[in-house]
Parts: structure tokens; sequence; C-alpha cells
């Protein structure tokens, strides 16, 4: 059996859902006030989870150290204390709803650390509304 | 690889435990003070899971406001400042423990929700005791 | 210049909204969905906070095992799983809003304490609404 | 003695740090990454506390759902979903830090509180970063 | 479907992260400040999860009280106030890092657990931190 | 009015609560389980709360970067990681104590804080404990 470890994080990031192949009633529609054209914002709380056999010798499934730092550098120096539209390459052209934040951190993550770990990503955008990248 | 998404929300209700199929004794036996006649209560918060595909118009797997407001319509108001025992239809002849409080909201809301969607259920009683359904 | 400690408890209770001096009319619109008859329910948390002189032997303000006892003595064993307006004497008649009840802890609670120590009660009736008496 | 009661609540913004009468420099020197142009947010938690007697006949202090109706027709329409710098008169000219939100925040619902009433408020910026608005 | 349980405690120890095989340098450049001689501490939450059928006679996946005076006589009394690596057993030989801790609790639980429920550990080492057994 | 800031931090140590002018019988009595002689530990949260006048130019009561550095630098670095008892001049003679440490933290921080503002020092030992210093 497996172990699974978890490290949590924070970032904070203004943005604005908008798909801009819908009309501005369809966008104000579904998105509603998150919409609105200047933006609002959030404390981001991402808990990154990998999966592996504990190391016999160290005890650790990974260093948290090495973890914590790749997080760091990777995800909160991309999007903390940015604008997700207008800062970031990767929601030039994605709308940046939790979901899809939550799959851009694990593509991001996923090509950084060892394959032989399983991967998941927990991502609340307010404590009332969280996604889980996988399910 | 599909995507979950979580919506937490609260009631708060009074209940009590007890099976009329029981013995006084033994009623008191298995739920001790939770058995007590007039009823005591509790802050439940409901966490509701929806797994499914990203939509790749909206970026969502499900409208948070859509399940926002088919919570509260289908159980909030069914339960929030109620006696579950004694006001509720789904818990006259069932003992309203975590688990089948769990259980039932689960079926109100499956009825509700597309089924191509999966759904779960956690309900916290106490931020002690808590539990899942399914599992 | 004092220190003060805090010990934080809880207990779980149902409770009713209700003044008999008023007409059914007049509740309904001053207690709302609180004011409904068979009771709800809440998760109470409580802070109890005692403010003193550090005891040079100890490096203790008050043994807070101590207070721990006295608050499971006489706070919770008193409201915790009980129905506040049936099962106590302290809200025959006196409506059990969270000021009240934070009073009538005070209350119990002053009078087995040393009256060198001031004394404060917190009490989170959910975690949006609380008290503080005295403020 | 007078009773103390809070209403916690939240509203979520993008904010940028800037003062026009400095230069770019010392913008940068002195809000470092909360001075970056395009803005970032936060899930701002606010906590009211109103302070005043127990009214005898209802129990409350000052009834919960009017108070709560106040924040949200006076700071929550206000400022949640906006960009405080952009969307708001009130940050035209001030700069939207912890500080002077919730001076705002309190100069607003001030008058529309009863002057029997102290009036206090926190304001989480986020878990780490809070003030209180007076001290 | 079946359903899980979970009961959430907690217990404050000592410890300190050492590999005896490992030379000082290597200890110290794989566990850093948490290899230090004097040791430091946590409080260390744990959840645990079951998992099983709901019975129809006490609407119970299992009894909550049985499983807390389990948890209690099992893990807490071992581990609580105590120096995990001068004090226990259990790591007089295993390095106590959060997901060996939450392995030893698994074993210690399992045997006390009917084999009809599954079972899960949650350890929390900080909220940045905490590890599943099994994942 | 002033305004008063907070900025929330953590460490991680082991203490046991001695005091040898005590006897053994004595401190096991005062102390119970915390007078175990191979230590516990906990995760510590500190909060530290500074007041004064917001400054026009900046719109804060002090920059929270230089705040949260003076904790790093005085605070964590001398506390984290650390056994209490044994590797901090501070409590060679002085019974580590949650009022103790408070104590002790509001020294540290009084003498690198300007004097025009008002220090205020609260830690949690557990989230059930916790203390004020000054009250």
């Amino acid at each position: 059996m497996k172990t699974a470890v978890y490290r949590k994080t924070h970032f904070n990031s203004a943005h604005r859902l908008h798909n801009p192949q819908l009309s501005a009633e369809e966008n104000e529609r579904i998105f509603g006030k998150c919409n609105r054209p200047n933006y609002h914002g959030h404390n981001y709380e991402l808990i990154v989870k990998v999966t592996g056999e504990i190391d016999p010798i160290s005890g650790y499934v990974i260093d948290m150290k090495v973890l914590a730092d790749l997080i760091k550098e990777h995800v909160e120096e991309k999007f903390d204390h940015r604008n997700l539209n207008l800062d970031t390459e990767e929601f030039k052209n994605l709308n940046p709803t939790a979901e899809n934040i939550a799959r851009v951190i694990y593509d991001i993550l996923r090509s950084k650390i060892d394959i032989k770990f399983d991967l998941g990503i927990r991502l609340y955008e307010t404590e009332r509304n969280f996604v889980d990248f996988p399910a």
C-alpha cells in the first residue's frame, strides 16, 4: 500500500471569468459577477498531493522541502500577486476558473515530479468552493 | 481524467438518536447522551462533490451557482432550523445519524443532478465527527 | 501588566428563541426561523478568558486543567446534548439567545473562580455569529 | 457591563497598493509585489462588532439579521467581486491597504448603526495579516 | 455503496528525524532543522477513517464512542505528551516521520478494528504538511 | 482612534514544564503529563499585534514585511525546531509555560519596535489553550 503526502501553500491573484467566443450577454449570464471587467481576486489555497512508497532510508515519500521549493518556484512565483488573465501565459487563452487553474498547476508540476509518483491538485478558490484534479 | 468540484454549505438542526424498535435501555446504551428525549443540535457542515469533465466553453464542471441553488432549495430549506426527527418526512422512520443524513442528502441530490456527474456527500456533525457517502 | 489565558471547549444543544410575553406574530417577526416550535440546534464553541498575574512558582495564571474541569462540570454537563429551553433551569424563563447564554455562563463561572481574576466569555453560536460578555 | 456581538462575512476583491504622490521606485520599495500594475486579489473576511446592552424583550444586543443586511447592502454590494482601485469611489484617492479598507468600512457602517452602539471592524486580508479599527 | 466515518483527535509529541545508519552530514542534509539533537515538537492531528456498511439497527457504521475510546487507549495514551524517539517502542528503530507515524498508527488500529471495515489514517504534522496511509 | 495590525506566524518546539525548586511530586502534581522528563512539543501559533496611527503616505500602521522579518529573525530563528528548555537562554531558568513564552516574546519584540507603537502578543499552544500578554 502506498502513502500520500500533502503540502499546503497559497497565492493571492486577481482574475476575471470571460470567454471571448461568447457574447457579452452570454458571458454575463454564465459568469455573473465573476465576469465584471475590472477583475476581482482570491486567496487561493493549494494542496499538492504526492503518492508513492516510503523511502526506507529517509522515511519520506518525497522530501517536503524539495516539494515546497518546486511549488514556490513554478507555481507561486508565477501566480502570486499577479493578474491571472493579464500577467500569465497560461491564461491568455484559457478561462481562469478554479477547474482550469488546478489543471494548469497539475501540468506544471507533473513535468517536474518523478513519474513514479502520482500527483493530485486541490485548489480552494474560497473555503466554500474548491476543486480536485484529477478527481 | 475527470475533475471534482466541491460546494460547502451548512444547516443548523435539532435531532435525537433513537430506534423505537429497541428498548429504552438499549437506546440508552447504544446512543448515550444522543438519546436524551428533548433533542440536542448541531451546526452541520455539508460538502457536495460533483465529478465530471470540464466544459470547454465555460471552464466549469458544473455551474457552482446552479449547484448552490439546488442545495439551498432541496437540502437547506428542508433541514435548516428544523428538528430532523419531528419536522421532516425523511427521518420520521429513520434514525438521523450522520451516516443516514448523508445518505438521505445523497438521494435527494442524486435525483436533481445529471447522471453524467458522479456525486459525493461529506457531512460534518462536528469538526471531530464526519462521514462520506459514498465512501 | 496582566496576562490573559483562554480555554476553548464546546457543547451541542437544541434551542428555540421565543418570548412568551410577545404574540406569535411578534415572535415570528423578531426571531424568524429561530422561533420554529420544534427547536433547532448548534455546536456552541465556548472560550473562557481568565486574566491575572503569572504565578512565579508555576508560571501559570491559573491551572488550565482546573479551569477545564470547572467548565466541564458546571457548563458542559449542564448544557451539552440538552435542550436549553426544556432541560435547564437557567432558560426556563430566559430566552436562550447567544447573548443570554454567554451571560448565564459568566454568572455560573464567576461564582467558581477566585475574584482576583477577571473573567470573560466568548460564545460562538456559529462561526459567523458570536458574542462576548462582558464586551 | 455591556455585551458585544459579532457578525462575520466576506467579499472577494482585486486591489493594488500604490500612492501616485510617490515615484515608481518608492512605490516598489514600500509596497513590493502588492504594487504590481495589473492588480492581485484577496478573499477578505470581515467581522463587524457591535457593543451595547442586551434588550430585555428580544435578548438581543442588535438583530443579527438587520446587521447582516446592513453589511450586505452597504459593504458587500460595494466591494464584492470589484476592483477596489477602479470600481469604488472610496479608493479612487485612497490607497486600499487593509488599514484603510477597515477605516472606510467603519465610516460606512457608523453612519448606519445607532450611535448608542459602539462599533468595531476586523478585516482579514489573509489569515496571516489582519487589522482592527478602532484598535 | 459503503459509507466512511471519520474521527478526529490529537496528540502533542516531541520528535527528531534521524537515521543512525547515515553520517551526521547526511542526516543534516536530508532532515535539516528536523535533525537538531534536542528535539522539537508538534500538535499532531489524527483523523481515523473507517469504511463499511451502515448497521440498520443503530444507523452507525461503527459506534464513534467505541472508535474514540480505541484511539484514546492505543494511540493517544502511547504518544501524547511523549518523546516519540525516546519514550516509545515503535520509534526506537524507526524514524518518526509523519509517513512512518501514520503507518504505525494504522498497524496499531488495524489489529483492533474488525477486518470487515476498511481503515485509513490521516496525520497532520502541521496544517501545511500531512499524510494519508494508505493513499 | 488608532488602528491595530496583526501578523500571524508559527514555530514548532519541544518543551517540558518543570520547576527545579519544587519536589518531583509537586512538579508531577502541578504539571501532570507536561512534566514528563523527555519533553513533548507543540505547533505554537503566534499573533503579534502592533497598534498605532495609519501613516498617510503608505496607508500602513507598520510595514508588515518589516514586522514579519523582525519576528522571523528574533523569534522564529530562536525557537523554531528547538527544545525550549535545552536550546534557549531565555528558558534555562524560566519555566516555558505559554504565559512565560508570551512574556519573553513580548520582551524580545518590545526592544525592536518603535515605542510609539503599542505591542501585544497572542500565543496559541494548542487551538484549545492560548494566552495574551499583556491582557
